[in-house]
């Protein structure tokens, strides 16, 4: 089967129409709210980049299972070169989507399962690799768009899952059968759920013994009997659903990042859409691997929303006469420096990743948190030089529908005129458009995306010999013997 | 005449009627209005608070002029105690609004004249204080909210304005008659400026000779004939106008805070409310004290804020089930520092403050320009902390409307519950209303409000005696004799 | 008797002969050895500046005891004055000296005592503040210069001084008599112990039942029997020792801050020199208060440091030929910016202080901790705008010993010469001066004295009240009602 | 000729004998003179690691000039791979030495050389490509060390070279030949350059037309006639050659990096080791690949260093018992971001290199930039942490000449004991071993290492396209169509 049109991408995900609820409704048709507009819309860019002959090498990938393209965000990584393009990835789709492609923790999911499944199975004599390789080949095969999920609830972050008020604030088996398994629970903070055609689902922390009816993973079609999707609400969404047309928000047809609370109310998953049931010994690998992909991917998608960020500030500078002023420069290549550091540390996890059993590649651990973190600190620091570069007006805009009103349009063209031969309209429509940016949710969801840096920082400490380097500073030191 | 009460503010309000427009359309009633509605209310709460025995202290002040107890935000300073009582005012109400008071600008704008115009009269021989005597002690008497305005919409930053391609991108006296002026131009970022009855009008730029056409200082009503106030509109403006009800906003009753583009359309003033009117050696002297009274309120402004951020962001922590955890002990306690830093820079500012001719007392220059400075890198900072804290969901959750649908209100009642005794409800409030600080249009409002952080170091630069400073390092370093 | 001159200081000290220990050798005469000349010449410069009638007003207070002018440093602050005084001290005598005036904890430690013997008396019904006040009149009628010892040496920091393999670890009472105790044990980093007449000593942190050997506070001349200063060793001590001539050091009079490990080998305390003796649970309050002094004056002093370092940074740029470069000036500014928001830090503190029941005012707990961390993390940033302006040379300077040589001399003046008319000596010993500011012990010093900014930090937290912010968030997000 | 060893190297240069003056004094005996011999170690450790198995894939490769093993320093990258092992040649000698290697400038001063003359020859018919291969060629079968030089003094930094009141500010060539030229000027921050055989010459700026006499490149054995090293001069250089034993030094064999003034004092170069003569249209790309690849170099530097600091605080968070408090783990684990980021730049620079026109691979422009810029901010972070855990003895340490004392040294190993089972002597050492680091001149040599940071944000916003991120913001914006 060829790579999907985006008509063929929309026609399917109309088809499967999920139970999605937006600010309190059940959505009747999910490719007409405005809501949930500009997520398809992203997915669809996925599949449109995947056609486009220019970014095909990026886009698309020849399967390891079926010797066919497929979409890059359905292919596991079998060499250091696939995981640069992965890096790639990410930073491609966010830069032309700018904003989430809601493709990367699906992608990230399956090549964590491919190699953990391979060591299950070798390890225990289960059968979840074959499984886990056939689930696979029919994504591959039907080029489905998969999103991936695994923060839980978590209620008191002190207890363990067992020890809530509730056992259900993190997912976990409550039944199993000959068919099947039934999963209660809820993922938070899930990227695009709505949009996916399949949903891979993973365990949130390393489980321990005794918790074995949390360590579980599985694929669930997005409208699952049972499985609800529950879609955040920011001031943004509000506005687009508020608008007369797009027109007149930041960034018109892509938005900003979306995500759900998936809620799974007793959801049967089939046998073999199980990839784990009980091993709560490979929940940390899980985990990890996942973590590595998905922190080095998410630090790609910063790269690119950073493309966006600079050449809206660039823009405005230029809009106010001040490009080229000495401290203007100098601000503009810091926010390089910060894009260009992140790209570095992500490249640089691609590109000294290792091989894992089965033949797939992860991203080397220690540098994708490193470059999650560079991602995470780096934002903040790069919309601060936005916000200081572009000026109050960034925030203090009239709406875009004042320019339909003759009484007061007249007003805005004359008062917010800038740099000569610059027109006014592009001059607001850019101030709204870095809005976006600067006094929306993208902050704190580079704070948090990929896990928050305390989580990177734990993950570093853990990875370090600092016994290595403390026999290192004896020896020049001059406490101990100088050794090779 | 007493301190007005809510109900009066709100029936002067009401029948002044200023011509507003709201996202494209024409404001009928300006009390009922849903996006003006959090602006009346929250200068209303300025006219409470002053009726509360408890805040007298504060809130209000013994007039020079009229030996009356007037509003603080219609005092001007006549001693340094005056001064902190102003740096606590700005606490004060930004505390209990958790957004603008509004009253800021006017406040400080009413000072600065007050004793340039003395000056003024003094050395040419004008006449503009007793006429600025006489305008403020009608404002006293009629408790009237005052709003302030400066920043031009200055067009090309490099120019002059003069030189723009349009005159008028700043504001300036195209007609001088007997009875008084017509002025054409716009101010932008007006803080509040249709929810005032009064705006007073200074220059934003210290002015040459040949730029006396835009040495202008005058108050106009906010109803005058060809003032039209264009309000600004964020995406929480668009979420307010389509709310079922305020409860489900961050912060219902005030909101965050609101500015406007205000058109002065050929408007006249007569002479009695003129008070500058082409002095341009004076500008610099106006600008640079309406500037310090500002930057130290703008800290005061911050440290209220700070009260909410850090409340809210404690809150979170113990409905998480985390607070006094180690980590979040140290970041908790950094907030403090910033808050703690910012009030300690207002207070010297008004504790170092100088005695001008006529008696008014200002903030010390310098420490003023550092208090805005403190302010604007410390909120950034305090921002982040209370994104790490808070974690995603801060911008993750679903609409308060699902709260309604019993179809899905249970899923958020039982998925987002936290720490044990706490409601659901409160935990998703909570979320809700840190929602609005850390993604939303605070953080470049905290840096921009006051005036952008560069004009504040050219303002240090400017005040600061480097000469001795390198005169005492020589002296150290051995270069010269050792002095006094 | 009147204020010693600086001539009567010298032969004091030199008459007392503490055993001090430099580099492993024994000192003979104090006032030869070239390590501690610098250490007397700065102690030496707080008689000189008291004596000047210009300064005597900082530098002078009239005792509330003698009602004589004693040296401010040997003054206990009776009003909000005093304590404006106290801060304006610390900024004074290190912007004079460049470096330490080694009498800031001695005279904290004093203003601790008097209110917490008079405390401690009144609850206890013992005898301490009349012997303390005795003491106090001694030290301001014979003028001396006194130093204050807080920090043990802690051992494994982990555990409380019983807990330590050697009990000593934590100053202690080894033996109490009819005429006075023993005591043994050690103080570190004591900045100046030696070059000061009396040491004053309290305990290091809060005390516990159980722990009564450890709460005692006493004074001691600096050359009891049994107590040894063991010097410290930098780079620049040795530099020192080793110089040919002082003038070919940074700081070629003061040097750099230099601290003592004091040993108590068994040190005979009599009485009337004792002002605690195992009452644990007035230690809390006694480290606070001498904490929140020496935080205040500590942020004092980095005031005055920082007017060296931007002296010397501004007179670097302008040899350098680029005063007024724009992102040069940007950084002065910057630099500014810091010095003056830890003034205003300080100032706060003082003008916000309290009235102990003595009727000794301290600083305000709270607005004390953030002057110190103001002065903490600023410094570092001031070091990195100085480095950054400086450049290269500021390390790599030859030695300034090459200037007396004519094979090399030559070469030094003609390549090191900058903008016209600056005399190539000059630039050269601008630079050795600015190096001991950013590569010597400095940053370390200012990060760590006073305590560390985790102190600082765990200070805040505790003195904060979190649950009244909590409920002003609850009120503003609509979970409570909004109070008054 | 086989790799030299480490007498090999001792004897050489020991015969060459170059005219070095520390402190003002001519060096008799470079092998023999304290402050050169931590200077000749390091080098000599560049030759000793050279021999060792273990490491020779990363200190040999082989030449594609000779066909032989060559010492990388020496080696002209031609393959990724090669520019890969570069990092991880500045990496492992920066951490085995604790210091500098003293041969990363003459091997990227070699590098940009190659290139540039093959380009040069092949544009003007020149012959310096031929001429430089057989030095080459020379250099590598000697197995030489080669210094290399860039910095001028510059003077007034405003001016250009033959704008300074002495033209020789900048180096030059003041007569040319048959057999060669003369070349007078300085060479200012040149690490190590006694320590070399060689030292090659750059130009430190773009020129211009008209400039000819300063483009000039050459190599000149370090005791050329007429040349002549000068020694930087810091404390820690002082207390070296007053050092009883090296012992009692912080790095006793390796010291810090130590630099030279060179002066050319009419120095002839015969005409083949000239590799530029005024040819000013290359000199941009000669200084921009030098600094690219010595950007990244200096990155892998920092990284070396990083393991000392890190290793070091590590130590002495065990010794004082605090290795594992939470604050403590969050720190390090930020020191290993920093460390990790830097590193992950520098691989990036090198995966992402380019092949110049002659077949040599240079790192990209862009992120060898950020990776200097990732050392330099991040270098200081890591002081910081280093500094807030190992707290104030790290500076307040008293001489490890007491513990020969057997008065004193008794006092030190009682009270500067740690945490059980650490012996005193190793905790004291390990305090002095990071005060090199945190109290030294180490972190202005980070921050101006290879160029200022102003330096490479310049480069930065030079080699941007900002017009193509505009046009990516304008498309998202909706001001123009979506593209491709």
């Amino acid at each position: 089967m060829p790579l999907k049109t985006v008509d063929e991408y929309l026609k399917s995900i109309s088809e499967l129409n999920p139970t999605v609820y937006v600010a309190g409704e059940r959505v009747k048709n999910i490719l007409e709210h405005p809501n949930l507009t500009p997520v398809i819309n992203s997915v669809a860019k996925t599949y449109q980049l995947a056609q486009n002959p220019k970014y095909s090498d990026v886009m698309t990938a020849k399967s390891h299972i079926t010797g066919e393209r497929v979409n890059r965000f359905n292919h596991i990584p079998r060499s250091i070169e696939d995981l640069e393009k992965r890096m790639e990835l990410a930073i491609l789709t966010s830069q032309k989507i700018g904003s989430c492609s809601y493709r990367c923790p699906g992608c990230d999911a399956l090549s964590a399962l491919e190699s953990v499944t391979y060591e299950m199975d070798k390890k225990l004599g289960t059968n979840y690799h074959a499984r886990f390789i056939n689930y696979l080949k029919y994504v591959q095969e039907n080029d489905l768009a998969c999103s991936g999920a695994l923060t839980d609830p978590k209620g008191n972050r002190r207890l363990r899952p067992k020890e809530q008020e509730d056992p259900d604030l993190y997912v976990r088996v409550v039944e199993k059968g000959d068919d099947g398994i039934v999963v209660r629970g809820a993922k938070v903070n899930q990227s695009g759920s709505a949009a996916a055609h399949e949903n891979i689902v993973i365990p949130g922390l390393t489980l321990r013994e005794g918790e074995e009816e949390y360590a579980v993973a599985f694929a669930v079609p997005s409208n699952a009997k049972g499985l609800v999707h529950i879609m955040q609400e920011t001031p943004e969404d509000a506005e687009r659903r508020a608008a007369e047309t797009p027109e007149d928000l930041g960034i018109p047809k892509y938005g900003v990042r979306e995500t759900f609370i998936m809620v799974f109310d007793d959801v049967f998953v089939p046998w073999d859409r199980v990839f784990m049931c009980g091993e709560v010994a490979f929940t940390r690998e899980l985990v990890l691997r996942f973590a590595s992909n998905h922190r080095m991917s998410s630090a790609g998608c910063k790269v690119g929303f950073a493309e966006s960020v600079i050449g809206a500030t660039y823009a405005i500078a230029e809009y106010n006469g001040l490009a080229g002023a000495p401290n203007i420069r100098v601000e503009l290549a810091d926010m390089i420096r910060v894009q260009e550091t992140v790209r570095a540390c992500g490249l640089a996890a691609a590109l000294k990743g290792w091989r894992a059993e089965s033949g797939t590649y992860h991203p080397n651990h220690v540098l994708a948190n490193v470059a999650k973190l560079a991602s995470a600190y780096g934002f903040m620091e790069m919309l601060k030089d936005a916000i200081d570069i572009s000026g109050g007006l960034t925030v203090t805009l009239p709406s875009l529908k004042n320019l339909r009103n003759p009484e007061v349009a007249g007003y805005l063209r004359k008062y917010l005129k800038g740099a000569a031969g610059v027109p006014p309209e592009h001059r607001i429509r850019m101030f709204k458009f870095l809005q976006t940016w600067v006094a929306g949710p993208h902050a704190p969801g580079a704070w948090h995306g990929g896990g928050s840096p305390m989580a990177q920082l734990i993950t570093l400490y853990a990875l370090t010999d600092f016994e290595g380097k403390k026999r290192q500073a004896m020896e020049l030191a001059g406490i101990v013997e100088e050794g090779e």
